[in-house]
């Protein structure tokens, strides 16, 4: 499947299908990839203004969502393409599948389509590090890890590296996923402590992570389980209509977003009058705004993940890619030798047909 | 490349490449490829109020646009992804790309990913001939066709099965694009007239066909070569800045466009006070609102190209590669054992390197 990668003139895209991806991340290693993917985020955001940004589209639909993230600089362009979908784990589908491209902003031509369903628990599980390791008090060792799905392996491992986070203290209300976050952090340095409620995991944790699935208004985190100086983050509140934290909690905490626009919409932070405020995240990794300012103040990253995170992912993904020898080029779009001539890309395709399908032109006439 | 189709249940995405869609094309031909575009774009315009639509998303650089066109309903879900860049064709590359995904609305899997460059300029074709099938008047027989690249041929045969048109006038400024299409239409039943002008083609046309690609505010048509009873395709004027029209010939003119919102912000309309009538197209289709109302009257049919229209030519496609066997599967997205253990994924790969690679959480670290 594998061959040579070279430079490029033509419009050839570079395929990563989801073996691909998955045999990146097992070959440079999970946590590097989470590392190098933090990386990323971090230059991107200090390069914030620099990006055409806009809230994600998101078409609904009772069971579920699909929503397109774009956005780009003077050199590419990003999208990803995404749904949220809590009822797939009852027919053995996940409840988010990703994937993405890049393309080349001077022509409009696709360079990447990737497999973005890892990827996005890779840069979700970096972003939240990333958050952390500004907003959490430094000394912060305890994580509660409320919703034990397919991304909290990823969120543990980030929060271990980036923050130095050595017990976590997990719930989930299916106990199947918890066993299985046991199981997958065997011997990663890692103490779990299984937790029999949201209330029991959250106690003495220095940070809380929230990432459930179930696309209602539910309120995981009432205002009497926080303590002063907790961070909360809170990363399953990402769509109208879906919460996780009780407005009490924001109010009395410093909300941190990443994209204000969009996460008025999708945030906890829906929940709150539109003059409640926070503070982009981007301007406290550039100094320009305060981040935690006591060791008593609690701190929301009101997490809903934003293209830029994506963009960041599938550069690293192209990069790596590259370095390792793997994808295969694909022909997405047409590669035409007079680029006015499209009509000439049919002539050129082995089994022509040149008289029209009469039938077919009655069909449309009657 | 061929494999057999079947029935799955899987998440695996039937993908189409550029090799396949000619094929597909060739194989069919492109005059039944047009009217089978057509009929299904007529049997969704029907059903217009089942979509949920938006106007497409641009993020615009110096030299060009690149866009996406969501669209669902309560089945299917479909975006396109379309650039344009006029200057493209300066280095040898389409000014138009193009792909696109069906996709499962109950689960969001993706279930086709097809190029869609040739596709466009089908279902362009296709949606230019419905609009004049109800707009101009019955016996049009001579169509001026200004702007003779990439689009050219595909509105030609399109009109000419749909509309009835016998002759063409044809003008582009770059002589060689209508010496290509008087090259590719020998044969095909159409007297090509060269002109040397716009104001030429022009003459004594019942139709006239503007799909020219400047990204700026032109004005190919303006309101002394506009002659009663004719009817007006504006299909090139189709991003901010960009327009075809001059607005004294849409001040006499009745204007039917796709989606309001859309044309709104990108048609030739972009001149107009906001308050400028227009009727959405759907609704002449469906006997609730007029089309032209006599032989005198000035039709426009201010065409930007919706999502809706590339729904239409993706589910063509899908019907086409399953009945002719063509495309392959591919694992855009992960197939997992447990939904809910995506961290499994990375372990299942070929050769997984379990130990984090300490180096790159330095660098972050540092």
């Amino acid at each position: 499947m594998t061959r040579p990668h070279h430079p490029i003139d033509s419009t050839d895209t570079l395929y990563l299908g989801a073996p691909d991806v998955a045999r990146i991340v097992a070959r440079k290693g999970l946590a590097a990839c989470i590392a190098g993917v933090a990386e990323r985020i971090h230059a991107d955001f200090l390069r914030w203004n620099e990006f055409d940004k806009t809230p994600r589209v998101a078409n609904h639909s009772a069971d579920g969502v699909i929503e397109l993230m774009p956005v780009s600089d003077a050199s590419w362009y990003s999208f990803k393409y995404v749904n949220g979908h809590p009822k797939n784990t009852q027919r053995g589908v996940s409840t988010v599948m990703a994937f993405g491209v890049l393309a080349d902003v001077a022509t409009g031509a696709p360079r990447l389509l990737a497999e973005l369903t890892l990827p996005t628990a890779i840069r979700t599980a970096a972003m939240s590090a990333l958050a952390a390791r500004t907003l959490a008090r430094q000394n912060s060792r305890v994580m509660a890890l409320v919703g034990n799905g397919a991304q909290a392996e990823f969120q543990a491992i980030a929060f271990r590296d980036l923050v130095g986070i050595r017990t976590l203290r997990a719930y989930d209300v299916d106990t199947g996923a918890t066993e299985k976050l046991v199981r997958n952090l065997q011997g990663r340095g890692l103490d779990v402590i299984v937790c029999a409620s949201t209330a029991e995991a959250v106690l003495g944790a220095d940070i809380v992570t929230t990432i459930t699935a179930d696309k209602q208004r539910a309120t995981i985190i009432t205002p009497e389980m926080v303590e002063p100086g907790m961070h909360f983050n809170g990363v399953g509140g990402d769509c109208p209509g879906k919460t996780e934290l009780h407005a009490g909690v924001l109010r009395a905490s410093s909300v941190f977003v990443e994209y204000e626009p969009q996460t008025r919409i999708e945030g906890d932070l829906q929940q709150m009058p539109a003059d409640f405020e926070v503070t982009e995240l981007w301007r406290v990794l550039a100094g320009q705004a305060a981040g935690r300012t006591s060791e008593a103040q609690v701190t929301v990253f009101d997490s809903v993940g934003f293209a830029i995170e994506d963009y960041s992912a599938l550069h690293f993904l192209h990069d790596a890619a590259r370095e390792l020898g793997i994808g295969d080029f694909i022909r997405l779009v047409p590669q035409m030798t007079d680029p006015k001539d499209l009509f000439a890309t049919i002539a050129a395709s082995s089994d022509i047909q040149r008289a029209p399908a009469r039938s077919s032109i009655a069909t449309i006439s009657a």
